[in-house]
This record gives C-alpha cells, structure tokens and sequence, in this order.
C-alpha cells in the first residue's frame, strides 16, 4: 500500500511509470492466463502497443486544441492500429488459431486501454480524482469485506465469487461513497458532492472490474494471475478494480469540466 | 455497384444508414462465422452497441469544440462501454466460455468502430475522400486481378488466399494509387497529391481487410460470410476491404486538416 500512496502522491512521471508497469505485467499476467487453455495472444504485439499508448503522452499539446482531445484522437488512432494488428496477427492460419488473434485484439482493448486513463486523469485539472480511483476500486472491496462478514446472507454470484454477498455489495458502496465524500470535503470542498457520486458509481464499476477478473480466472483455471507480490497474487488480481474505475471517473471529470459539451 | 455510388453521391444520412446497415450485417455475419466451430459471442450486445455508436453522431457540436474532437470523446467514451460490457458477458461461467467473451469485444472493436469512419468522414470538411475510401478498396482488388491474371508467378499467401499473387499485389497498388490521383487532379486538384498517397496507404489496408476477412473465414470453416449478394457472398465478404480502409483515410484526413496538431 505504501509505495501506491507515493505514486499517488507524486503523480506525473512516477503514476504515468507504475500505471505503464501495471499495464504491462497486467497484460503479461492475462495472455499466460489464455496460455493455461491452451489459446496463445501475441504477449509481443500486446507490449509494443501498451508502450505505444503511454508515449502518446508526450505528444505537445498544440496551442488552439484542448490536450484532452488531443489525448482522444491519438487513443482512437491506437485503438485502430492496435486492433488492425491483433487481427492481422491471426493471418498465420497453420500456426495459429482464431481465438489467438481475438485474444490479443482483447486484451489490448481491456488492460493497457482501461490502464491508461489513470495517467489522463492526472493529466487534467482534477488530478486529485485519481485519489478518488483508489478509494472506489479499495475501499468499496474493504467495506464489503467488513459489511459482509457480520451481515452477509445473500450470496451475490455464488459461481463466480462464491464468499461475496449482497448484503457486503451495498455496504461496499454505501462504504466507498461516503468515504470518497469525506476526501472531496477535506481536499476539494466543491467537489464533495460529485466524489460521492463517484465513489458509488466508481465502486460498482470496481466490483465489475474484480468479477471480471475472477470469471476470466475460472475459465482459465487459475486461482490467481500471478505471485508478483506475495500473498497477494499477481499485478491483476490488485489492480482488476483500480482498472474497471480509472475510465469511468475520467470520463466523468470530462462531462463535468464541460468539454464533452453534451 | 449502382447503390453503392448513389449512397456515396448522397452522403450524410444515406451513408450513415448504408453504413449502419453494413455495421449490423457484418458483426451478425462474424458472429454466425464464430458459432460455426462453436464459440459463441453475444450477437445482441454487439447490435445495440453498433447502434449506440452511430448514435453518437446526432450529438450536437459545441460552439468552442471542434466536432472531430467531440466524435474522438464520444467515440472513446464508447469503446470503453463496449470493452467493459463484452468482458461483463463473460461473467455466466456456467454457460459461457472466455472466448465467447473475447470474441464479443473484438467483433464490436473491429466491426462497428471501423465501419464508423465512413461517417466520419462524411462528416470533415473533405467528405469527397469518402470516394477514395471506395477506389482504393476496390480499386486495388480490381487491378490486382487483372495484373496477376497477366503477370502473376509468386504466391502471395499460399495458405490464405491461394489466388493472390506479388505481382497482382504491386499491380494493385499501382492501380488504386493512380486512380485515386485521377480522381483527386478532377474534382480537388489541390489534393490530388494526398489522393495517390491515400490510394497506395488505402489499397494496402484494403489488402489487408481481405487477407483478415479470408483468415477467418478458414479458420471458422466457410467459404463466404453470408449469401445475402446473389454470387458476392455475404456484406462482410464485399466491405471487408472498405472497412479496413476507411479508419486510414479518416486519420490522415485529420492529420491534413492540423487537427492531429502533432
């Protein structure tokens, strides 16, 4: 926990470094995962365009265009090459299979993709928001932690996740709501009220991260990505919910400093 | 051929249901290719978020806002639903398997997002590129069938595409980028430079869309996408090149325009 509150902290060059770091051993830990079935994504492909998408971070902003913008052309340009390349990577048809190119396509579009917004959010005048990332992704899994575990009855999907409960969902988010609240009050008042609508939204969109991440586990038949950190499994089994939020409150800071202009 | 050519003289909203149309059709057709060797993608999450997507469209532009951003937001903001949504499809692990996961997400990046920058396009203030769009995708195919019906002797692909030679290959692009430049000297001189350009770089990507489309076609098993065209196959089968074409032509468009402002 200690050297994320310092990425945090710091921001800038040191989160762009661990949110690259994460998407890298993130998308390592998923293509061996596929590897366990027996279905091989291109863990080549998928490094060089995760590395591609966080050099578009030193692109100059010009003067008359929004870096925003500019952030979002340059990521629909990769979001095209890098789909043009997981496809082309199944034209090897007496070597590869189907899935294999479907699979590399995948995981470009979920981990480095999803993993990247951490640095945009920084990259706004909103950077505190990425506290508000953490808060969701942790603290909503905290407090369902805690609010199941006295109060748990109701299995939530007893297949997929089978000690998470109902009862410890909603605690999770009442939890994370008030929690991102009480940093928006103390750290940026005027903001109070949309932290708390993020810590709801942001928790439920970590728990889909963290479901995601354990279906994917189950097929695979592994009960963790990875043994980086000891006993806590690997890269993704920490970060499957900071992931699943990142987007999610970026595009909200977007909506809210009006440049989406809806 | 004929419909084709009144859908691109008209443009704005009878290229963007023509474009829908072909987006619907084509993810149905790679969805039903998936079924054949038994994966099974969600063909209902993959037609409401095609619709979704050329939804955006109708969102108003902001005065201060240049649209091609907003249609880079908006379209981001998209892509990361649709990823999130295909992954969460994975969640029923007692029904589903990962791949029907991973094959939803990339018939969504691949079909629909490509298909959408014809509208695009349409959209910019060069919305005549849209015609290059369409000679480099067939213009390529058509002179490389003549140049390698006379000149062909090396196999390009042998295993993909057992027809194709290098010689029809060169002669393709040769083909497209002169007809493109043609095209570009009659009705936008000032581009007919860019034109021979978009020709080579388009005809190539269409290549490409082709040898994709015809990899999985093999390796799901079928001969054609679909027999919707009496004697052209399915739309995917005729589009696969345009599809591929159509983001290539976009970017440099905005790269034109000093959008990209890199």
């Amino acid at each position: 926990m200690a050297p994320l509150l310092v990425v945090l902290y710091f921001g800038g060059i040191v989160l762009w470094i661990a949110a690259l770091l994460i998407a890298l051993v993130g998308v390592h830990e998923f293509c061996k995962g596929w590897n366990n079935i027996d279905v091989h994504p291109s863990k080549e492909i998928c490094y060089v365009m995760t590395v591609l998408l966080f050099l578009t971070r030193f692109v100059p902003a010009s003067g008359s265009v929004p870096a925003y913008y500019q952030n979002m052309m340059l990521m629909a340009i990769w979001m095209f090459i890098a789909v043009a390349i997981g496809l082309i990577y199944g034209w090897k048809i007496n070597e590869r299979r189907a899935y294999d190119a479907a699979t590399t396509v995948t995981a470009m579009v979920y981990i480095p993709f999803f993993t990247y917004h951490m640095t945009l959010i920084d990259r706004t005048e909103y950077r505190l928001f990425i506290w508000i990332v953490v808060i969701a992704a942790f603290g909503s899994d905290i407090f369902a932690y805690f609010t199941g575990y006295f109060l748990g009855k109701h299995k939530m999907a007893p297949n997929l996740s089978p000690k998470k409960t109902i009862e410890g969902a909603v605690g999770g988010l009442i939890g994370s709501s008030l929690f991102a609240w009480l940093f928006g009050f103390i750290f940026m008042r005027e903001m109070a009220a949309v932290c708390l609508v993020l810590g709801l939204v942001g928790g439920a969109a970590g728990m889909a991260g963290d479901l995601t991440a354990s279906a994917f586990k189950r097929k695979m038949g592994i009960k963790d990505y990875g043994n980086l950190i000891p006993g806590h499994g690997g890269i993704m089994d920490r970060f499957d919910s900071v992931i699943f939020v990142a987007p999610v409150v970026y595009y909200v800071i977007c909506a809210l400093t009006g440049i989406l202009a809806v």
